[in-house]
């Protein structure tokens, strides 16, 4: 059972049943209603040392990612970011890292207005978790379950390249361009600004962290349709295709960590999805179409394509 | 240097500046305002195998305890608790582990009218980070820094049970009501009620999660003043004097995990405060005074005691 099924067996119906919960487990974040007509938009997302980033990797790669994949759950809903909390645990206490680490957060939280409002610090493997509140008017979030046949399907910025810096740092790949690639991987650029700005625009929005199969599938299932992807329209960088050659598709859709937003439109809002991608220095990429069925339709030229990816599930691959 | 000296070197000023933040870090939970007059509290822990729990333990325990350690910090600031994010790493995927922490989670969650809202699930050591968001009146958070020179120490229920309910599950205590006591270690049970009506009768509270030394020093810290503990006033339970005799104080005073409150009270409100406590099935016991000054000062019979505690702080003790 992979950690959706896990999370809807064990933990969907697990505490009392609340009239403020707008939006439960489920999607990118809860949300949840403040009296005096307020909405706030919750999320948590933990690093693991093994799991999520490799042994030895950089503090300050560490400290903005582990802010960074929040702000993207939360840039999803079509929330502004307001306070986080930072649970860190730590085998030993080593005051250069703690000092990188605090540089990569730190950074990150006051580029996008975050206080960071406290937490705890404690003894144990590796492991940093963010919990992340932000604001959305009320009714105005974007959800995963939104989406309608006809709707197209985007994605903000380029896909694959996290995945194949984190290769490069494995050493599994070479290539001209790692830099660039490894950047990718361990400095994401949430796109806070442009999630914030979606309601309106978007039908339903999700954060791809899980590789693009992976997460538009979600999106389409949330909304009871298909998603029909082509191929060759997925944006892939000139650095990620120089350095993977014609399977960079397959990075891309099965990769993770990109931390783009994927997005359904209808089409008449299309050219306002790309105006406000423009305004927040974003290109934004139509890939395909939501479509009546289920499940997900890879096309290359106008073919089907059969492809099972590993995906990304935290408990579905070995690592 | 400590969790404390840790925290306040590389994450106070970490994040933004954000005028909404009542309190940030330093206090047992957060205080946030949110537009339309309403505060929230938000606090978050993570009990770590073996450092926080031993390997082992029972899945209903842990699932119990990770909330509860957070229901405490809550029930600290005065604050009434209302939903909850879970972040869980497993090294592997157990059934029955995770239906035996639900169990002791939900449990806990249903009678406090806790909403579990979403979270996370991944693979690595096992760790569990809750995170608790609370309401409380606008200006009614019960901080630490409240109290005055007169006012009485308090403690809610008894302390220093838990302490020995891990000695015993350590191997290192045989007691006849050993039973009890791992109770009290493994299924604490947060003021909650009694936390969320402390504004208006204390000055200043304070969970008692390290040990009573540490952390009636940390409320007289905060609060710039000195406290003075009667070692032979300290509420311990029957249970525990049967299984350590007449050094049972100093598990009261070093131990942790106990989850009472400490509570600050001018002596006009000392009626009041035991009244509340009637009204929700709780002790509270005098074991000191507010004093001017600095530090803690332990007496016994009218003389001081010296004392050096080793503290329950995550890095400063070996674990």
């Amino acid at each position: 059972m992979d950690e959706t099924g896990l999370i809807e067996r064990y933990f969907r119906d697990l505490g009392a049943v609340r009239g403020d919960v707008s939006v439960g487990i489920g999607d990118d974040a809860a949300v949840l209603a403040v009296p005096g007509g307020v909405e706030l938009v919750a999320t948590t997302d933990t690093l693991v040392e093994g799991t999520h980033f490799l042994p030895g990797s950089a503090a300050r790669s560490i400290g903005h990612r582990a802010l960074a994949v929040n702000l993207s759950d939360c840039a999803a809903m079509g929330a502004t970011p307001a306070w986080a909390l930072l649970s860190l645990t730590l085998p030993l206490i080593d005051e250069s890292w703690l000092s990188g680490f605090a540089l990569g957060f730190g950074a990150l939280a006051r580029a996008h207005d975050v206080a960071l409002v406290g937490g705890n610090l404690c003894r144990g493997p590796l492991s940093v978790t963010v919990q992340l509140t932000g604001f959305v008017a009320p009714g105005c979030a974007v959800r995963r379950s939104g989406a309608q046949p006809g709707d197209l399907l985007c994605l903000t910025g380029t896909v694959g390249d996290a995945a194949a810096g984190l290769a490069v740092r494995r050493g599994e790949l070479a290539a001209i361009d790692q830099q660039w690639l490894c950047q990718r991987f361990e400095y994401p650029e949430p796109r806070v600004g442009l999630g914030a700005q979606l309601h309106g625009v978007a039908s339903a929005c999700i954060d791809i962290s899980d590789g693009v199969y992976a997460d538009l599938g979600r999106l389409a299932a949330a909304s009871e349709c298909s998603a029909r992807i082509e191929l060759e329209q997925l944006p892939l960088s000139a650095h990620l295709t120089r350095a993977i050659g014609v399977l960079a598709w397959q990075y891309a859709l099965q990769g993770g960590e990109d931390y783009e937003l994927g997005i359904a439109v209808p089409p008449t809002h299309w050219p306002a999805l790309q105006a406000l991608a423009a305004r927040h220095g974003t290109q934004v990429t139509c890939v395909g179409q939501v479509v009546a069925g289920d499940g997900i339709e890879l096309r290359q030229e106008g073919n089907q394509v059969q492809f099972q990816p590993e995906g990304f599930d935290h408990f579905s691959r070995n690592q």
